[in-house]
């Protein structure tokens, strides 16, 4: 019996991204996907990949049917409101906003600028990334979707943060125009999106706080740039570190953290074009390529994670989650390898 | 003294194409440039390429005083019904939207599903692609502006058309997101229009009619592609010819037509990386580059011009109308010759 | 028992393309995959997407062993002088050269001026083009690869032809640059590829040798620019008629060629963004979108067909014709149904 | 009389781009254009932008004529093997590359691994980016070009610099394709680098001397990622202040140190979308767009600067050396402003 599957909000990009994964997924079945402004309409009127996959249409969220896994792909602040009435839906609920990232009530008022408005229900959310509460997640009843943004920061620096080495850390980090969501707006119009390198937000602080909760109460600090792309994320990480380390010690501590992990991957070549992680060859794809060089002059360690910010920042991490929650291999629906050259 | 020029809608991409012109130009000074919304604002608000380059800010149209050159850049069937009044303030008026590059009433009713709102200030508007109507813009008083896509097909098929030679043409044509102007859309969102090849346009109709006014009755159809690319169009018209023609003759003919033309330029190189016409290198350029080749196997001509949209197909040949019309070297402030690479 | 196939040339764009279906393909097995230039390196030095898909290295082509299915990715002209020997060590040969496109040798000898070295396995080689040639496919000993141009103007031109409906046909064809293989050279050198529209086959004559063996006689030409994308062909083929045809019997000719092919889709919306084909969102999908419009004021049919050019154009119809010629499901392999927004 | 300027090495990308100002510039004449390869073909063979703007053609390094002003744009290494009988043939020579970029030779020999061929020269040229050196330039008879990254540095953090502001620097840079040159090669190969975002130098060592020596001994490290773009650095400097400054401080500093310059512009708008520097509005374009921002958690200093790493990065900077050193006035030829949109 396959795990039955509905997404509310599923016109935006990751609702698209989700129906995909969905509807190739061997051991799940996409029953509903529900958009207010495109009910009736076929799948494919969002996303043109889908023409011909699915027979499905839009629904209207009202009719929404009792299900196993429901996800939730609303404007951030959406969920939280309706949490409590759309748990009863379902065995198991995702929801991909930032909603229920952080679990401090403290943390989300500070950044949010609004009290939470189901606090109960916060706390219990599982953080939906593997690498950090793989465990947790398989009981979980509600997960929380990851920030793409944090989700690169944490993958890149989480072995450095286990072993205490971070004494100092500044994200700069490279993002796509997906990123933003499938409303069009002045910024996103392509005359002036196109080639842009736009430092949008120099601080990243909503981005922070998951980080913080993730590995601990770093001295970390981020700037984010869009740059010409649509999918992909590459945080470049400059760490301070608190005593000096070498690759060796490096390489051991990347390796123990993301050896037994399937979707992150450890890019660090001495040849070739490929030798650190790049978002490029990575559309598509569920994995993360962490990468580590330290610069012999200064010390410095320069940790970089690359993913698709819709599959390992999104959609993908969800359903690694789903996966896990309903005990199916881990990496089932999520093989894809990326495309070269893309 | 420096011909004075205003701008009526100077926010948007061809007013702020003309902004940069006008501030460089050795004989002209720009002294208004009004947009409601952004009244006060300076014009690197809009146009950041302006920041440094001029003291101006915008302001509102009905302040609008007396000058010599009058450009207007509003939306498409506004300045027809206001150039009564505005005809007053200007010595010459040069209209950059659609509303009076046909002259003929009937054709405008066909295409624009409407009555023209000033027939009489059509019929007497000269057409404002000096390769056409060099004389007449001398002693204009009302100026049309060029749409870019018939500027493209014009001057690639004007030799061909003055010698009788189309038996039938169909111009295919690239263009760039800059062509829908400054107002962002769900179709020229960044994640939608970055690397799409969208035929958005199969037919061109109404492109066709400004071409059919220039070269005659033809029998010329029109698709109009989107592609990647901020500025640019290029027409690849696909031509039968009337009877066998040589390269020779196709020479002679380009050459006739546009030796002493100061903007356009023959491309056909038998040798490097740039034997035909190419938008890319065009940006900011005023240049139109055409070319030819004849498929010898069945004797089909190859027509190209590539041009960058906002110069030669709107603010380029404007500014060029402007100096025919005021007596100044033609190529004033149009000399720029575009970057290699970008 | 997975089929076991081999690729001579895999540290190509197409071998790796191959690498990658093949080692996700559900009913098959890569055992081999030569490069002379990095024997005992693995596939990720070359297909950064394969890193940790694969523990395969480049072998040498002398060491090849027996295989059910071998893939040729050899440059133009070497496959077929290697064939006899090639042909021994598997069951099935499919190249992706040119080699085995043409039947006729006449037309092989006038496009691409020299002596076939192999004519008798040439005549017998099936066009690797399931749309065309399903059922010679299952018999198939040596079956040769698609021209991806070609490809795109058979597919978008099939249905007309079969209708005796094209009296005059030009194909105004756009590609990506990953068309070009994976050697560098000056005219793919990024800061002069990116964003050209380089008009750089103004006949494509090779190409149509391929579409007329298809399709018959016609009388077509075609014309081929580049333009900023990596993967992806457009073919806008512009149609005279023989005689006047309305929308009703284009789309019954259409649903007709079509309504059983697993990977044509006839893309003709009257909503929505995405209209009518468009490579961008068929990236990784061995999909054809087909379209067709017709030009009522001149009675002209544009018809339209998109593909990935390694996928539909390339690897994956080779794929498409190993699952046919073993007996396996069509589609194995081939379901990825591409990305929005990429 | 204009002055009368010669290139050797015009056929590469700094030497076109130095074409095109010097063919454009109020106050000079490039009377001598010279490359090995292409001796005696017309300018636009490299450089199509120049097409119809030059009927020079490429000459004989051997044949080369005195001048007043002699620009090398030659491989690194190469000038100062041969500078003791180049600088016989003009009155003042401008090196743009790294040749003469150092004055102190253990630094030299640190980051170039070699002997200095001519460090008597070497001590005596001057730093060619006029923010820097304005009044040493004025008497200089050799001058030195500038790097690109590092003037991407030097400008972002000068004011800070002077201030003793800058206790620990980390300066994150983005580049376009252009900065590698004219010469095509595997990593520039358009299916490989289109999008990429490729951390090609996670060092930058050899900029950062550049650096040091026209700022002190900051700690300053450096990280350079290729990015989507021909045209174009942003160096994004991360800086823990030695104290804490407020904003204030900030725009006082920075006007200080940039309010005479004729090309830098501080950027930092509240509103619109161009609050911060952004390389995409400047491809031929002088300008040094410079800017700030301070973290109001962690009290970094996030200091930017974006150029076109072809125009200040290299041939802007000469030719307003060469404008200083011959008494013109300093923006002459230099006045473009860059396009938007582009």
């Amino acid at each position: 019996m396959p795990v039955r599957a509905s997404i509310i909000g599923a016109s935006g990009y990751t609702g698209g991204e989700l129906c995909r994964l969905l509807l190739s997924h061997p051991d799940a079945e996409l029953v509903q996907a529900t958009s207010r402004s495109l009910v009736g309409q076929p799948l494919h009127r969002m996303h043109p990949n889908l023409r011909g996959h699915s027979a499905l249409t839009f629904s209207v969220p009202d009719a929404l049917e009792p299900c196993d896994v429901l996800f939730l792909c609303m404007p951030h602040g959406e969920s939280s409101k309706q949490i409590a009435r759309l748990i009863e839906h379902a065995r198991v609920v995702i929801d991909l906003a930032a909603d229920f990232r952080l679990r401090d009530m403290a943390e989300y008022r500070k950044w949010y600028e609004q009290e939470h408005p189901c606090p109960e229900a916060a706390r219990t959310a599982v953080y939906g990334l593997p690498e950090l509460s793989r465990d947790s997640l398989r009981d979980a009843r509600l997960i929380s979707g990851v920030g793409c943004n944090a989700t690169a920061m944490n993958l890149a620096l989480l072995p450095l943060a286990r072993a205490g080495l971070i004494d100092r850390a500044i994200a700069d980090i490279k993002v796509g125009s997906s990123e933003g969501g499938a409303e069009a707006s002045q910024s996103s119009h392509h005359p002036e999106r196109s080639r842009a390198v736009r430092t949008y937000s120099p601080w990243g602080h909503r981005h922070l706080a998951e980080v913080k909760q993730a590995l601990g109460d770093l001295r970390i600090d981020a700037t984010i740039t869009a740059i010409e792309m649509v999918r992909g994320v590459l945080c470049t990480a400059h760490v301070e570190p608190t005593r000096p380390v070498d690759d060796k010690e490096l390489w051991r501590l990347y390796r123990e953290a993301y050896n037994a992990e399937p979707f992150v991957r450890i890019v660090r070549d001495r040849a070739g074009m490929h030798r650190l992680p790049d978002p490029k060859v990575l559309a598509g794809s569920n994995h993360a390529d962490v990468g580590f060089v330290i610069d012999e002059h200064s010390g410095r360690i320069i940790a970089l994670c690359a993913i698709d910010n819709m599959m390992k920042g999104a959609a993908g991490s969800a359903v690694q989650c789903m996966n896990l929650a309903f005990g199916l291999p881990e990496t089932a629906g999520l093989t894809f390898p990326g495309l070269h050259p893309a």
